[in-house]
């Protein structure tokens, strides 16, 4: 099969397209024909050499989730079927024709949504959906949500107003914010001084996410209700801060951090199925949908980091699976 | 009836024993004679003019805590009758010979308990019963609780330990760490480089209750196992702290903030009831006790108060009341 290969560590250029061996499946794998797959700000990292594929995965194909159909089955698979057509996510491998993952993490892909939205699915929406659990977020509370315009940022605040929360977002352009506001966003903030642009609501957010990180910490801590949740997803600002706990002690606030590559197996396959149960309805019904910003073909996938790195994209970087 | 009032803010000098008039339970209240009470560290705060009582309790009248037998009953009041001998907490009011509380705070004492020992008991096994719960602890993890010979302390380490935990513990002198082994602590660390001390259980630490704060924040984060858990209860080294958020995220940890007197009712009630369906059994086997520092009448309240700003206690220092 085709695949991007990781030659070494670098720059875009180390992706190169190299025919290696299919993989087979046995027990209760899958194997995917990919159709689409997207890019994933760690798959930058791991092509620099800072963010290894956990063990199973392959350590030199890029790539985090998958859309495509069931192709062939291990012996102890249950329900699947050749031809069927799913997605999910892996811990690596998914810029390739073919990928190899276990039956319960493969899920059915709604007949409206067509490869190049699902490949736009899984990594952000689950992200996104499995944040919202952690926090506990019920319907009627405030989410603010930095960043809203990213991949995971686009896919929550669809998710909050969904389940019938209000949502608050940041991010740091007017078209960014607008493009957010088009997918339902409540209220907009620019990055630059939203905590004061949050006015009165300031101590009523019961959740954030937060994709930002070090530079919003105190600020997150200020803005949360009693009881809030602070979700950590990303640090992009840098990991190092400073901030006054007795904010978390006396508003009994929760700092909850998540990453989901790095989970054992089994809850890979709840966040899976929760996902399935919870979201894959409201894609079905176009209640929520992916956000798409760019299609590249596999083969492309250099221009596509590249395109990556230039922080302008609004939603997902699709790669399109045609050879 | 006779209370313990502040009669200005300032030092322990300004804690007068006064006649006032004697409350009446009205609806679902219960009127307890109190027999014993105990301090509390934000018994000092509130004299120092620092922590106010919380809406409804007197403003006035220091004491979170009672034992006694209930006096009188409004008509509300389906279960408890006079004479019955229980225990619990209060937003204030509790240096005084009688005090009003709703029938679902006040708990039966355990027969093997006298007045003493029963006033050692609320805040210190509800704090630290709730902080566990909080945690999501469960049997055979592991539990760091640093200021370990404290009276949250002490109650935590044996609840743990009754539980099927592993406790490990901190403290400042070689005396608080010894009172502490004798209750059962499992591993016990000096407060001065305890992390370098944990050796190969750096890393994997499952849940931490802290009393400390702010100087603690990094090594509690190095210290936590992945999806380690972190209960900020205390701040008594200062509450500005600097840490390293890519711990929390990568490990997916839990910062949690709690604290006990600033909670609406119906959450005081849901801490009490846990306590009473899950701490007093215990109590009445023995298998958990209350630690007993020294004993006061109620009349020597500031001289009490100096005694615990001494900081050399090891468990909790009692007011007798037996005007």
């Amino acid at each position: 099969m085709q695949a991007i290969v990781i030659r070494e560590v670098g720059g875009p250029e180390v992706l190169e397209l190299r025919e290696i061996p299919t993989p087979e499946p046995v027990a209760d794998q899958v194997r995917v024909r990919v159709r689409a797959t997207a890019l994933n700000r760690a798959d930058l990292l791991q092509r620099r050499g800072g963010y290894p594929a956990p063990f199973g995965a392959p350590q030199e194909i890029p790539g985090l989730e998958f859309a495509g159909e069931i192709d062939a089955v291990g012996p102890l698979v249950e329900r699947l079927r050749p031809g069927d057509r799913v997605f999910g996510i892996v811990g690596g491998g998914a810029y390739a024709e073919y990928v190899i993952t276990t039956e319960r993490m493969a899920v059915p892909i709604p007949a409206n949504l067509d490869w190049i939205a699902a490949a736009a699915v899984p990594e952000v929406f689950m992200t996104a959906h499995d944040a919202l659990r952690q926090a506990g977020f019920v319907a009627g509370e405030r989410v603010l949500i930095h960043a809203v315009a990213s991949g995971v940022g686009t896919a929550a605040l669809q998710l909050v107003r969904a389940l019938g929360g209000f949502s608050i977002g940041t991010a740091r352009t007017a078209e960014k914010l607008a493009a957010a506001r088009a997918l339902g966003l409540d209220l907009d903030l620019p990055a630059d001084g939203w905590l004061e642009r949050l006015g009165a609501t300031v101590g009523e957010v019961d959740v954030i996410l937060d994709l930002v990180g070090a530079s919003y910490l105190q600020d997150n801590l200020q803005a949360l209700a009693p009881r809030g949740r602070l979700v950590l997803i990303g640090l992009q600002s840098g990991s190092r801060a400073t901030a006054d706990l007795s904010l978390i002690q006396r508003k009994r606030l929760q700092v909850i951090g998540t990453v989901l590559r790095a989970r054992p197996l089994e809850e890979k396959i709840a966040v899976t199925q929760a996902f399935a149960r919870q979201v894959v309805p409201l894609l079905a019904r176009g209640v929520v949908r992916p956000v798409i910003d760019r299609v590249f073909e596999l083969a492309e996938a250099a221009e596509a980091h590249r395109y990556m790195e230039r922080n302008a994209n609004v939603g997902k970087i699709v790669l399109h699976v045609s050879t």
